[in-house]
Parts: structure tokens; sequence; C-alpha cells
């Protein structure tokens, strides 16, 4: 049983399955439980709720290691230690892959939830955690390039978790956390507010370890013989990961004008009557020659 | 968001998973969605919680009819009106196979929670609801007969789920939902307060319906090769699916010796010192030539 200060609960469920969300080649099993529970407690925490509790379902074939579950188990229990919270039951089955069903609760702690549909003409839209990391992630292991820390952050993505009361407390309009995308996110917010939101490049610009890891990751395309890879100009790959990778469970957020925000609150742009999102006032173009990023 | 309004919540979490859980060729999608949610619904009532909330992720393979999943939505909703719940959000993800994770959360509306853990010697055990019948129906559909009413009670168990807060109310001492069957599940209290507890064989005998269901069975079984099916006496079988059917997720409770219940508690045995389950008070012995009943 959990205890429900605020008299409400924020609840969400997601799937995690082996091949389409994780490799177990690629991702440890303590790998997989944090991303596990970071899925879901980002979803909780971008409704400006403070993740309470992860129920969580797992499936397995009947040979998965018991250190495998065991070492899962440990991941799920860190992460939701960094989130505040605590995994208080769950269900396990036979099936012919390793398939995770993570329920986080939360709990309001007074305040009013955030949904996607408050953003007003006007506001600001800013984001707190990292952008594009766990694309370049994945991007290095699908090069085979192991040894780049960037790869921890597809792994193991570090969403901060606090800030998702934090901009509750400051009067966010409305929020979510980054998973299929910045521009894809953002256009869930717009959609749902009927506004328009238009993003700052200059605010967006690859740092230096994504321009590192693009250009790493192009030239281990020099020996590919997909020339639409090999041409690709490396800054446009990692101008990409920031405008339209996912998983890493940033927190995007809208807030009134004039809001004073904490240093880590980064404003990339702001809302306008209309629909969608722009990028410097222009629709964004994938750059040339790009396949859709899929993850696994 | 969900309202909790004593402050508490319980939260249950299960798998349905295809091939294991339900077979889509004897089970419409409706089907597997009342069972789906009864499941949760009664596992959540079963703590003496009124259920308020389910939360439904649901993989499946991409050649999936949307009809079947929209009837499985209809399913789940039907069922959680039954029981007081609304399906308030889920995820979906493809897989080469239907899984269903279900999480239930429920509201103990001032109670407090009844575990499995209170039992005490002196305290006598009733059961609300059906027992055996799941068994019965599981059964007829193996042995290839698909008219007995008995089907539905596989396909679609019928949980009292307002038992579950009734008992609660009444002062229940432990309380579980008949998932794996009434000897195991007693037998998850009995190890989980530290108790015997002795069943009384005139209190479970088969009804006329599942004596009916099982000469039904056994007649389909003469032209079976297996001459140790054949010669089970069809009586025994009834009383196995009474004893050691699982899903019917009726509601078995300890109440303190002398509590007046209502008509739908039926009393069917006592607690002592000790441990274990028997019945009248010799261990139970599964009928000769039996072959451990599972799932589909």
């Amino acid at each position: 049983m959990l205890a429900a200060p605020d008299g409400r609960v924020v609840a969400t469920t997601d799937f995690l399955i082996e091949g389409r969300h994780f490799r177990r080649d690629w991702a440890s099993a303590a790998d997989v439980g944090h991303k596990a529970a970071a899925r879901s407690l980002a979803d909780v925490a971008a409704m400006g709720a403070e993740p309470s509790a992860l129920l969580v379902a797992l499936a397995a074939p009947p040979d998965l290691p018991v250190s495998w579950a065991r070492e899962l188990a440990g991941g799920l229990a860190a992460e939701c230690a960094r989130g505040g919270a605590h995994v208080i039951g769950g269900d396990t089955a036979r099936a012919g892959l390793v398939v995770l069903a993570v329920t986080c609760l939360g709990d309001m702690a007074g305040r009013a939830p955030v949904l996607r549909s408050g953003a007003r003409p006007g506001d600001l839209v800013a984001v707190a955690g990292r952008l594009g990391h766990a694309a370049a992630g994945l991007a290095l292991l699908e090069a085979g390039l192991t040894q780049d820390p960037l790869i921890s952050e597809h792994l193991r993505p570090v969403p901060p978790y606090d800030a998702g009361p934090e901009a509750a407390g400051l009067g966010a309009t409305a929020m979510i956390d980054v998973s299929d995308g910045l521009l894809a996110d953002l256009g869930h917010v717009a959609d749902a507010s009927g506004v328009l939101i238009d993003l700052d490049s200059a605010a967006l610009r690859p740092g230096d370890r994504l321009l590192t890891a693009a250009r790493a990751v192009a030239g281990s395309r020099r020996h590919s013989v997909r020339t639409d890879l090999v041409t690709r100009p490396a800054d446009d790959e990692a101008r990409r990961w920031v405008m339209s990778g996912g998983e890493d469970h940033s927190l995007a957020a809208v807030f009134p004008a004039g809001t004073r925000l904490p240093p880590r609150w980064k404003v990339i742009g702001t809302v306008a009557e209309g629909h969608g999102v722009l990028v410097d006032g222009q629709p964004w173009a994938e750059p040339p020659g790009w396949d859709h990023f899929s993850a696994c």
C-alpha cells in the first residue's frame, strides 16, 4: 500500500520490450533496469508530480539467468532511488523474450498537475536536461564504437526528475518529457494547446561532445557502402540528434513570459498563435539523406 | 490524474499473455478484456480496497485487426464498470504476440488493508463466489465441448468485487482472491499468517453443474487413448476443480469466530495452530492419475 498524501495520484504505464527498446547484447541488465525506471519516472515528473512508486511486471524466457533478473532489479531500485520512488510490487510471467511493463505512481504534493494543453501565446519554452545524447549514444553503438561516454547516456538516460515539480511550482503552463524527440514532443504540446511553438536554433546548437561523436560516427561510415550516409555532414547529424533524438527524457516546459527560471532551465523558444513547431520561423527540414531514427 | 480520497492507494500489476493465459481461437477480444480486468480488479478487492482505475499496456503484432483491439477495450471497460473502476491510461507497443500488462489502483475508503498475514487460530475461513467453474470451463474447451455455459466462466470469470470491501468492513483478518486454486491460495494465507487452515470437504462438494460437466468431459475421453484419463472418476475431477482449479477469482477470507456473515459468504473451514492446509484434518490427495492443471 502506498501513501497518497495529496489525495490525488498520477499514474503512467510503459512497455520496455527486448529488440525494440533495448538489446541484451548492448545493455546490461542493470542498464535495462535504469532505463525502464527512467522512462516512467520522467513521465510522472513531467506532470509536475513527485514519483512515489513503481510496479514492475517482467516476462522472460525460462532460461533467463537469475543473475540477470537480480541485476535488473538492482538497476530499477537504483534509478527509483534517484527519483525518490520505490518498487512496491509486480508480476512475473514466461514469454519468448524479455518484456517489462512498468507503472509509475506519483503524488501531486498539493500542486495542480501540469498538462500538455496549457501553453499560451507569449509563453517561453525551456528545457532542463540533455538533448541528443541518447541518440548519439545509439548511433555510436550502431557504428560499432563502444568507448564514448555518450553511450552510457543511451543505456542509462539521466532525467532531471526534480525539475518537474520545480517547473510546476514555477507556474509551468505545459510540460512533457522528451521521449520521442524534441520536435515531436513539442509538437504534442503545440497540438494539445492549440498554439505554435517557435524554437531558436542558436539555443539548440550541438555541444562539443555531440559534434565529436558525430564526426566519429561519420568517420566509421567512410567504410560503408551507403554513400547517402557517408556524405551526410557530421554537424548536421549532431543537430538532428538535438532536434529529433528521443530517449533523453529531459523535461521541456512552457512558462509564462517573465518567469525567473533557475539556471538549469534553458530557454529555447517561444509560444505564438498558430499551430505546429517551427525553428527560426521555418519548418524544420531533416538533413538530406536522412533515414529515420529508430531505436534498435 | 486519479482521486485518492483515502490518501492511501493499493496497486497491483499483472500480465495476460497470449498462449499462456488465453488463446485467441477460444477467447474473443472482449473475453480477453473482461478477463484481464477481472484478474486485476479481484486482486485489489482482495485487499479490501475499492478498485478505482486501470492502466492497460497492450503489445501486439502489427497485423492485429483494429477491431480486435477495439473489442478488447470494450471488454476492459465493461468489466471495469462492473468493478466500479475506469481505464485511465496505458501504452501500446509492437510484439510478436499479444501481451497485456494491467495495473489496477484501488482506494481504501478509510479501512485498513486486509493482508494475507492476519489469520489467527480460531478464525473462520469463508469464500464468496464460485469455485471450480473456470477450471471446468477450460476442461470443457480442452475436450472440444463448446456448448456448456461453464465455458463462459473460464473466458469471463465473475469475481464478486464488492465482497472485498464488505469483508474488510466485517473485520476480515486475511483475504486473497482464488487465482491459483483454493488450496494453493489458502496455502499462501496459511504461510503468511503462520497458521494451519483446515477445510471442511462437506462445504466444498461440487454442485450439479460441475458434476454434469465432469461427466461430459469424462465421456469425451472414452475415445482417448490415455487410459489414465479414461479411468479417472468424473466426480473426483469435479472435486479437483473445486479444490485446485484457478482463475475463478472468488474471494477467500478469514474472519474472527462469531462474525455474522452475509449469505454470500460460505464458511468452508477453520484456522488452527500449525501450518499448511488440510481437508477434514488430512493432507489433500489429488485423485490418482491426475496430471497437473495448466491454463492453456
